[in-house]
């Protein structure tokens, strides 16, 4: 592999070298390194949306060459949810990431990520419990050993998650320190639909009417939010929300609460930075949000 | 710190610089790297002996520099074992690094190993099914997590294990491909006293009497390999190990097997290269070896 196997002209009409196994992945980033460039690496399932590139442009401030990995991880879903049919297209990805100024796209086959013989598990404890660990049983495990995977196939000088996952990116932050990862965890912010909806590859689930009213799931953590600054007991802002919830046709909320921002224990009164989280579902779909409370008090 | 912070003539009376900081190690390995020398790591618990000074000559082999950790690892040891009285003896040990022509020490505190809020465990099935696995809960977990620290920590180009510990060995091998830890993982072979006797620094822990039929276990351990090798069936063998290690003083013998040398799957009939490997208590001190069998049919 050459050190850059496109010309910068041709690259972004026809989407950036693209390349699928560990070796070449590493070829190029330490390729990028040797001569000096800072690398960072934006893990993605693909389908990728607004938010992911807010994460490109984001990397691309970090740092001088952008990675992007594009892998939809097995291990992190449970048997009866959505691997199946998670949406998969890597030609519109790959032409998307070279419209956000993406230099590398990797996207390894199941095979070069989970090799046979593959027997190992990462588990991360404290913020994996409780809010999607619970209601995804393995999930986190799932997810900490993929991207500790990434983070050493590629060996970037950082790395670039959502804000949205915010649970995510506390396991991922908790298993980058304490494996003592070389590589800086950045999170970057939530972006929304013009109406408030997070973006997520999962919205494409929706329907038109559960479209219609999917926003109501941020519209509900900002008022639970606003509500504690103003001084709400936790305990009564969550109830109110969990019944607004079910009126504006959420089928089923599996968790709403209010936890601290970093350690994610649960918080009864707010007196440092907090983040509100919800999952619920609008028919099949599972949507995930989180809102900042405290940051003022 | 300095890239070489003593004098070569200075170091090896007053025992190689000694760092406790993965700062500190960073910077000294980055350093040789930087450089174009190449680094080996020896993890070691320390109490060392004729064996580890062997790994030490190995890695001086394979590379420019060579940095010692000298850790005792309290995750790797259940409630009932020897964690306490494990034996911590940091200025010999340094002494005899400089001795064997190490470069650099590393001897971290428990605090700087797991800080506060620490939650990461590592996992590996398969390998560490059976032998130690079983005798030990949680055994391998602890290992496969401080290697994976160290090697992170250090990021050295190759890293040497004894093969005194071959389903350690088979486990770190696992975690380090599986994780795509960027580390080459190298074994080395047992080396014995004169009677045979595989060195350990439990070894210590025998009063003289036990000590005087230790070496059984090797004897014994290489009479079922060469039983195997002449065409003695593998149960009727091993039942034959059984018998003699009692004989000559075993009290208990936690596990005498014939596994694969690989996959430490159980075998009945040897058709490719097999490890004879036990794990048997000498009064309170547990002994584990094992012998080749099976390479020459």
């Amino acid at each position: 592999m050459t050190t850059e196997a496109t010309s910068g002209a041709g690259r972004h009409a026809r989407g950036p070298h693209t390349v699928s196994t560990v070796a070449d992945l590493r070829a190029q980033v330490q390729a990028w390194r040797g001569e000096g460039l800072r690398v960072a690496l934006v893990p993605t399932m693909g389908a990728l949306h607004e938010g992911h590139m807010s994460l490109i442009r984001r990397a691309k401030m970090l740092a001088d060459r952008v990675v992007v990995s594009v892998f939809v991880n097995p291990t992190q879903f449970g048997p009866n949810e959505d691997f199946g049919r998670y949406p998969r297209q890597l030609e519109q990805d790959r032409f998307k990431i070279g419209m956000a100024g993406g230099h590398l796209v990797y996207a390894p086959t199941v095979e070069e990520m989970y090799p046979a013989g593959f027997a190992t598990t990462i588990s991360v404890s404290g913020v994996s419990s409780g809010l999607c660990g619970d209601a995804r049983p393995g999930h986190f495990d799932g997810v900490a050993t993929v991207v500790c995977k990434l983070l050493l196939q590629a060996l970037p000088d950082v790395a670039i998650f959502g804000e949205k996952d915010w649970q995510q990116l506390a396991v991922i932050r908790r298993m980058a320190t304490d494996l003592n990862v070389p590589v800086s965890i950045e999170g970057a912010p939530i972006v929304r639909e013009m109406d408030g909806l997070a973006m997520s590859s999962r919205n494409a689930y929706l329907t038109d009417d559960e479209r219609a009213v999917a926003n109501h799931l941020y519209k509900t953590l900002k008022q639970i939010a606003d509500d504690i600054d103003e001084g709400v007991d936790v305990g009564q802002a969550c109830a109110w929300g969990m019944g607004e919830l079910g009126r504006k046709g959420f089928a089923a909320v599996d968790y709403l609460e209010v936890r601290d921002a970093e350690t994610l224990e649960p918080v009864d009164t707010v007196t440092r930075p907090a983040r509100v989280l919800a999952a619920a579902f609008l028919g099949k779909t599972r949507l995930i949000d989180n809102v900042a409370c405290g940051v003022k008090g």
